[in-house]
Parts: C-alpha cells; sequence; structure tokens
C-alpha cells in the first residue's frame, strides 16, 4: 500500500486565494490511521472561514474540506474495526471511546481526537502525510477531504451503511447532522411545541428540519435575509421573523407571537447578540434554548440572571451531540428510513476541477450545499 | 366560622423594626380561600429580605412570615380538596392546576399564584384578611405565617401526611426544598459524581443534602464563611473552599481539585459573581450548573459563550422545581421514610413572644433554622 502513485488535492497556498488542483503524495497511514479514497465532498463555512483566515493563526498550504464521504482504501497498524472497502465519512471531531468524554453518556468533546482547527499535522508523529516534492503540506481538522485520498486517524472516521448514496449522505458528516442533533438530542422539542430558529443557513435549515420530524406546531425562522424564507419553507418553517422589520427586540416580538415565549430555540448563526435573542425568547417555566453558532474570541453572553433563575435552560452543543463513530451511522439510517430529508440540502453539484465555484457560490449566499464531485 | 375571637399576629409596624405581638382580626376565608391555625412557623432570610425593605418598595405595616406548619381550620366557598383538621404547609407559591405552567410537567411558576412580593392583598377581592381596630395590616407572599391564624389562597396550601410531626416538617416549606430540589430534580447528579455548592447557608445545606441523598462522591462547599465548614460536614460536604483563600479565580480552583470541573453545581447565595463562576466551574461535555440565589435587579450573568458552546447546562429553578400542592407532600414522606433528614437544619426554637430572637440569631448567622412555637 506504500507504492500509491500521485494523487490530486486541492491545495490553499494562501489565506483567500481560489484552491489549486495539485498532483499530491498521500503517505500510507501509520498506527491508527487509515488512507481514504474521497468520493464526494462538499463545502462548508467552516472550511471558508479559516480559508479566508481571518482573525486566526493562518496555516498554509493547507488541504481543506471535512464534509464527505468515501471507501477505506488502506489502513494502519493496530487498525481492527474498519477495512479497505468499507463505506465511511469522515469526521473532523473524534471519538477514542477511551477518555472520560467517550466514556460519557452525555459528551461527544473526546479529549483526544476532538477538534483542532490550529493543528495542521497528524496526532501520532506530527508530521503530515501531504507532500508535494518532499515539502509538507498541512492537513485540516484532521479530514482534508478537498483530496482523491486523504489519511485519518480511525477515531475521526464513521463506518456506514454501504447501501447509502455517498453522494447524498456526505453532507451528514458535519454541517446538517450538527443542526439535526442540535434540535433532536439537546432542544428535544415535544409534539405540538413551538420552536425559534435563529439563523437559517445549512445548519439552520438542518434544526429547523429536526423541529419538522419531532414535530413541532409553529417553526419561526428568524434571519436577516428575507430571501431565505422561501426555501426554509422546505424545512418546515412556518413562519418568518426578520429583526429588522422591528423597532423591538426580536426576542419580545417572539414572546408576543408566542403568548410568553417558544418552547425551544436554536441559535445557529454564531452572532452573540442572536445567543442572548434566542435564550430570552424561550418561554419561563420550560423554556430550552440551545446555541450552536460559534461566537467570536471576545464576546460575551451576557443576561439578567432573573431570566435563568425563572426556570428557563441554557445549553450549548457541539456537532449535534453525535458521538462520531457511535451514532453517525444511525443518522445515515435516519435518511434511509426516509425520517430525514437531506437532497433538499443540496443545491449545486461540481466536478473537483471547478471546486473554487463552490466557494463563489457559498461566498455569494446561493447554495445551501454544493457538492463536489471528485471523479471529475 | 365568622365569630373567632382576636388573636395574635407579630406585626411589622416599620422596615427594620422589632415586630410587635398585636391583637389583630382575621377575617373568615373567602372563596377559594382557607383559613390556618399555625402552630409552628420558621424565619427565612427572604422574610428578613423584606422586613428590612432596602431597595424594594415598603409595604408597612405588615405580617411577615412564610415557612410554616398548621392545620386547615375552616375553608371557603369552592374549597372541595382541604377540610377542617387537615395538616397542612402554607407556600409562597401556589398551584392553580388550571393554568399552562401547572399543566406543564416541567413549570412551577403558576401564572395566578406565582410568588408575589408586592401585593400585600389577597387577589380574591384585592383586600387584606387581617386588621387592627378595622386598619388592614397587608400579608406577605399570601402566607403571612407569623400569626396564629392566617388566611392563604387554597392554592398555596400542600395537604401533608398528619403523622408528620409539624415542629419539624415545617421547615420544608421553603427553604429547604429549594435547595433539596435543585439538586435532586434539576442537578440530578448520578452517583459517584462531583457537586459545588456555593453558600452554605440553609438552602445550600439542603443542596448538599441533596447531593449526599443522590450518592455523590465529592460535595464542595464554597463560602466565604470558614466556620461554615464544620456545620456542612453534617449535611455530607466533603471539601471546602474559601475563595478568599487563592490568588486564582474559584472557578479554576474547583476545576484544578476535580480534573477539569465538578459534574454538577448549584449556586445558592445570589451573588452574580458566585453564578458565573458557579456555572464555570462545571466540567465540559456534561457539566450542569443550577441557579438558586436571587440577584439584584440590576445584575448581568456574564461568561463567555464558549463556556456554553462546550456543552455545558446552565438553568435556573424556583422552589426547586416542586409544585406546591402535587409535590411537597412526597417531600414530607422523603423525611417520614429518612431518606431526609430535617432535624439538622433546626439549630434554635423560640416562642412567639420572642420571635425576634429569630431575627437576631439569623442576622448574626448563628442560626441554620429557628422554629417559632407559636403556642408560647
Amino acid at each position: 500500500m506504500d507504492d500509491r502513485d500521485m494523487d490530486h488535492a486541492a491545495v490553499a497556498w494562501e489565506a483567500g486565494k481560489p484552491l489549486v488542483i495539485e498532483e499530491v503524495e498521500v503517505a500510507p497511514p501509520q498506527k491508527n490511521e487509515v488512507r481514504l479514497k474521497i468520493l464526494f465532498t462538499s463545502l462548508c463555512h467552516t472550511d471558508v472561514y479559516f480559508w479566508e483566515a481571518k482573525g486566526q493563526t493562518p496555516l498554509f498550504p493547507r488541504i481543506f474540506g471535512h464534509e464527505a464521504g468515501g471507501i477505506v482504501e488502506s489502513v494502519g497498524e493496530g487498525v481492527t474495526d474498519l477495512q479497505p472497502g468499507d463505506h465511511v465519512l469522515p469526521v473532523f471531531t473524534g471519538e477514542c471511546k477511551e477518555c472520560p468524554h467517550c466514556h460519557s453518556e452525555e459528551s461527544n468533546m473526546c479529549d483526544l481526537l476532538r477538534i483542532n482547527t490550529d493543528r495542521g499535522v497528524m496526532i501520532n508523529d506530527g508530521q503530515s502525510r501531504f507532500s508535494i516534492k518532499g515539502k509538507p503540506i498541512y492537513h485540516f481538522v484532521g479530514t482534508s477531504t478537498f483530496s482523491e485520498y486523504t489519511v485519518t486517524h480511525v477515531g475521526c472516521v464513521a463506518k456506514i451503511n454501504p447501501a447509502a448514496p455517498l453522494d447524498k449522505v456526505c453532507v451528514l458528516s458535519c454541517g446538517i447532522s450538527t443542526g439535526f442533533g442540535a434540535t433532536v438530542n439537546v432542544a428535544k422539542p415535544k409534539k405540538g411545541q413551538s420552536v425559534a430558529i435563529f439563523g437559517l443557513g445549512a445548519v439552520g435549515l438542518a434544526a429547523a428540519e429536526g423541529a419538522r420530524v419531532s414535530g413541532a406546531s409553529r417553526i419561526i425562522g428568524v434571519d436577516l435575509n428575507p430571501s431565505r424564507f422561501n426555501e426554509a419553507k422546505k424545512f418546515g418553517v412556518t413562519e418568518f421573523v426578520n429583526p429588522k422589520d422591528y423597532d423591538k427586540p426580536v426576542q419580545q416580538v417572539i414572546a408576543d407571537m408566542t403568548n410568553g415565549g417558544v418552547d425551544r430555540s436554536v441559535e445557529c448563526t454564531g452572532s452573540v447578540q442572536a445567543m442572548i435573542s434566542a435564550f430570552e425568547c424561550v418561554h419561563d417555566g420550560w423554556g430550552v434554548a440551545v446555541l450552536v453558532g460559534v461566537p467570536n474570541k471576545d464576546d460575551a453572553f451576557k443576561t439578567h440572571p432573573m431570566n435563568l433563575l425563572n426556570e428557563r435552560t441554557l445549553k450549548g452543543t457541539f456537532f449535534g451531540n453525535y458521538k462520531p463513530r457511535s451514532d453517525l451511522p444511525s443518522v445515515v439510517e435516519k435518511y434511509m428510513n426516509k425520517e430525514l430529508e437531506v437532497e433538499k440540502f443540496i443545491t449545486h453539484t461540481v466536478p473537483f476541477s471547478e471546486i473554487n465555484k463552490a466557494f463563489d457560490l457559498m461566498l455569494a449566499g446561493e447554495s445551501i450545499r454544493c457538492i463536489i464531485r471528485m471523479d471529475g
């Protein structure tokens, strides 16, 4: 398995500059690692955020990409629960199955393999598995799926039903599961309850899909962009609130619409003001607000403590509280059982050679998810 | 039942001035009201807070008192589930059994009978049932138990096991249930987990008792007063942290003691800084912080949103999430079954004629609970 030819990867040489398809050497997997053939990948805001590298430590050249579906090509020493040919979703965060978090029923924040956006190398030896003419190219969140082949830690790979179409379920490896899980695993609306969703991007729409699947009676979408509402209806959103249309705070608008507040809210923008509104718009006595969006470093969440004392609950979630290896296969099954609809998230498809178009579409706000076919 | 003689009540004529035992006329109960003979009452910080009337709208003359045990003397029109002779605990907040909160499994914040500290009259007619020579004396939180007889709404009365000793279980009608319920109903530590308790007054000690009963392996008491620790050991507290003893924030001290944070925390001081520390000292991935203490009007709870995103939960609770009529009888049963120890909370007893001593003891920090015997 060491004698593979050169493969192609889309390399980000500099922050914000178009990716370049390059011939890249992908080293064989080492201990507890697997090498994957990526068949389909999709673009997520997190790729764009770190590619733009505004406000973070830039790490270039780098191979981005973390939403994907593929097939195990080879396995390293010590890997027993995956073998060549297995269908898999690589995941940007992992599950070692041995740390206190993996042992906890409640956490999915593995001590060993928790997302690390600053590390561009494998944890086994601190080296990259990608190189061009001997010069290392950095990894991204342990997945680097904008490459025909990639190497990941075995703990960052979910083995899924081989009958699942990888060009569809690849989107379950990040954003869609994050939003869907935030609602079904954390907010847990009961049938007939009302849910407010802040932010109607892919994650927010997936949160709405979770509310729809849970039988919510009202799903109130909140977004500053009114063009989102039509699309959002497909995901079960029944009402739309644009904070710009009101003089009063959006939490007050929602409380007035719902006789005191929604039963559940899910915040998917990362704006700290939206987080505060999402918390303050839930009903006292039983309301639960769930935070999903990632804030800026210097943000402060601020509220009057009486809002808490009045029996509201505020929770954060990460990757929808799914443990990547243990839980993700069951999300794929929800798609296979037609409980969860995935197709409606996929608005565009491009061949690998046109990967930069996926960036353009996302930056223009035109796509929810754009699939990149690695064979093209 | 209208021809009762004059009874005695301890009247607060002015903010902060000693109560005066006066002859008071207690009118008969009206629709949905009951008149109770109070046998034992105890003093709670909330009485002292509103008696001192610092920063609130003062309402005097007033009869304070809300932790008590008594017997139904007579019932008003429409009262069907209580009758004279029933043993009861009056409660400062109520349960109408008809509003959305009473119908919710999660809330105990009844729309009709939720605590109201500013209202000094009965909701039925906006009048007081207490008078001295025709001049009305205000009620306090619908209970006014510093009186031989008092009138309450039927929704603010829990009917309990008549075998329960009222001189003990009277303390379950406010503070002890508040703290105990915060732990067992809201924080819900699992057997073997660690719990931090902020504030070792009566409510905090009851929260510790809840942790002890839940099988917590470590119960870390946090208080600025080191003299509290010896007493706290009786309530299961295993370790003591005085924030004054450290240069680093107490949340960091606790995280260092517990390999990253406690599993659960319960805040019982009302200091907003303690609330923030209680939240930030719980472990990421699964930690739950519960706020019990009542903050000042102008406080702001402030934290970095990443503390939430890392899968911590922040919840507030009110009266331990117990519904007064539905749930309080079962707390009394926990005492009867010897699951919950109540005697250790009762440090002093005084006759009614010496009720001001109870205030002195609390202000000096010497008592946990001082029982006032109404026959003395």
